[in-house]
């Protein structure tokens, strides 16, 4: 298979974390019984991440207007035709199993966490937005907020490997741009001024941590591997690998001399 | 008409307003088929913007013990007894479609504005709590915080021409009062500090921008046109046209002397 | 009955909080019919509080693979067999119905407050971690977070006579611990700093107040009767009966000499 093409194929690492997400599940039915109707219907009957995924998703995103069944459609025809959105699901799989001490499985992940859901389902509106399906991809972006409390504008560019931990409240705009292996706590917002349109939200360059409920406004560049303390009110460029923390947040060390990051 | 009676007659204006709704529905089904169930549900199949927004918030409020059309009769039954509800709303989509870049038509806010759908939806529980109805106010004002993620009191005061952007996490307390023009991201309290019963709430003045995850504390009035930073936790009056940032918050400028905004 | 084995007896006070639970449905069917299949289905058709909550709890939580019979059996067992988990729920109805002004009766509570079924929901998700059922715990944590907007680890230990205030956001790690009477707003993080697995959560005394939007992060103990502002962000031990606000967050009067409270 072409690994930069638009295939649906899969290399062995990514049929491997299947098998493993299969077993996973497999163990959980043995050992829970009440759990069974839920993994088979979101696991076991599948034959690929891509179905069992694409089936989860629509199934939470449906409502009375919105068909499950035609939702599920969309979302496995983005699956299969976007190599990249295939590679950022594995990646993120992997990164928040390696990252999050209460990732137990990557089962638990698929299932369960919200910031996970909220992300594939973003990365689905954001290739309908790029295929000139708009209306459509703001109707899911509003079913994200709803559903998982994560409003994420779908002409927003997200890396992969990108862990959103328990997710609720994040807010991205338009313009903003997420860089790889970037993790995001709950309640963080990547705004705007509200002064200007056109490029007007942050840059989260690659390895950023953000912590809990920070807010970083405007456009701006937050450099590779900085953090972003808790609760931070972020207004400024942030060099890379260093911390900026309070509100508004300035960096430890000093402005000129910040401390840097091993 | 008498626009100042407790009268469901429209202005022209409103009328033209309901007309550009129906046919951006329209081009919307055109477009997107996948969406056409929706858009007739939702706008299409009703003869007024007041029968939409009632069905719509119904609804998506209803539950197993909630009825839907019951629900959707009370909100009918606020909608045509109250002028001043009517144009609140013409007011707030108007705002919203003038001052939120990323709202691109009337039929984008409707339909997927959680922000503009819970303010809505509280205009209502804030009309049956003025009629005595308060069991049933309290009950929407939990729908409304389920669903939308949204807590405003029943009993608090809120003007029109309001924009509630994104919205997640909002919280407005009973004796808040909230002007005309306001603009209020996600994240924001309008709280009290706990201390005391009674008015306990803050009074936001007209044209006032709340930034994201700002906490105001207390019964404290925010001057006209003022602006919170993000993040910013406001304990004090702050004067009109003055803006204030930062955990505790001071004014920019100085406290004596602040920076008036132009 | 004894009162600390595990057993289901209730003593005189709980029983009499249950009849003036249902004195207070009965009222508000007379006065409201719109709600009379509200208020039966949740609370007059059940013969006790332990049955009335199982059955509210089960019937938000259920989903489409989540069957809401067996949940609400789930749930039955869990308050039938610890005694714990009833003093618990009780207290925390006493709690909430003595410190919210806008709690106006504990029918409203149990009904309206998702602060309230959010930790009753978490209550029996700790039940069930602690009897090695820990993925049925973790499913329920997060439908919990779906549902309410709450997201509490299961393994979490949290007192009694806790009030979630509004409860949008909060998030609470693995390792945190609450002790009674705390008071905890919504958008409240008791996080861990990230660098480390183990246990690495705050540990919250009993009698502290944490305002809206503040983050409490890492090993840290907040002492008894401490308050903590709005929107700090706390990373260090705070004194008992001392205030803490701002981000980073300093003590009210100095480090070394805090103001204390009355």
């Amino acid at each position: 298979y072409a690994s930069n093409g638009n295939t649906k194929a899969l290399n062995s690492a990514e049929e491997e974390l299947w098998i493993t997400i299969r077993q996973e599940a497999s163990d959980i039915v043995s050992e829970e019984s009440f759990l069974s109707k839920h993994l088979n219907i979101y696991i076991l009957c599948h034959g690929s991440l891509e179905h069992a995924l694409g089936f989860l998703l629509a199934n939470k995103l449906a409502s009375s207007t919105l068909n499950s069944d035609d939702l599920y459609s969309i979302f496995l025809d983005a699956l299969r035709s976007s190599r990249k959105l295939i590679e950022s699901i594995y990646a993120d799989l992997k990164a928040i199993k390696e990252k999050d001490p209460a990732c137990t499985s990557y089962c638990h992940c698929i299932l369960n966490f919200k910031g996970f859901q909220a992300c594939q389902s973003y990365r689905v509106s954001h290739y309908l937005w790029g295929r000139g399906r708009k209306t459509l991809a703001c109707v899911l972006q509003s079913r994200i907020s709803e559903v998982f409390d994560v409003d994420i504008h779908p002409a927003a560019k997200i890396g992969k490997g990108v862990l959103f931990d328990h997710a609720t409240g994040v807010v991205i705009g338009e313009t903003a741009v997420v860089g790889d292996n970037v993790s995001i706590l709950h309640g963080v917002t990547l705004g705007g001024t509200g002064k200007q349109g056109g490029d007007r939200h942050p840059k989260i360059q690659d390895g950023v941590l953000i912590g809990a409920g920070a807010s970083i406004i405007g456009n701006v560049i937050v450099g590779e591997g900085a953090k972003i303390g808790a609760g931070a009110v972020v207004l400024m460029d942030i060099p890379s690998k260093t911390t900026a923390v309070g509100c508004p947040a300035r960096l430890v060390g000093s402005r000129n001399n910040p401390s840097k990051l091993k």
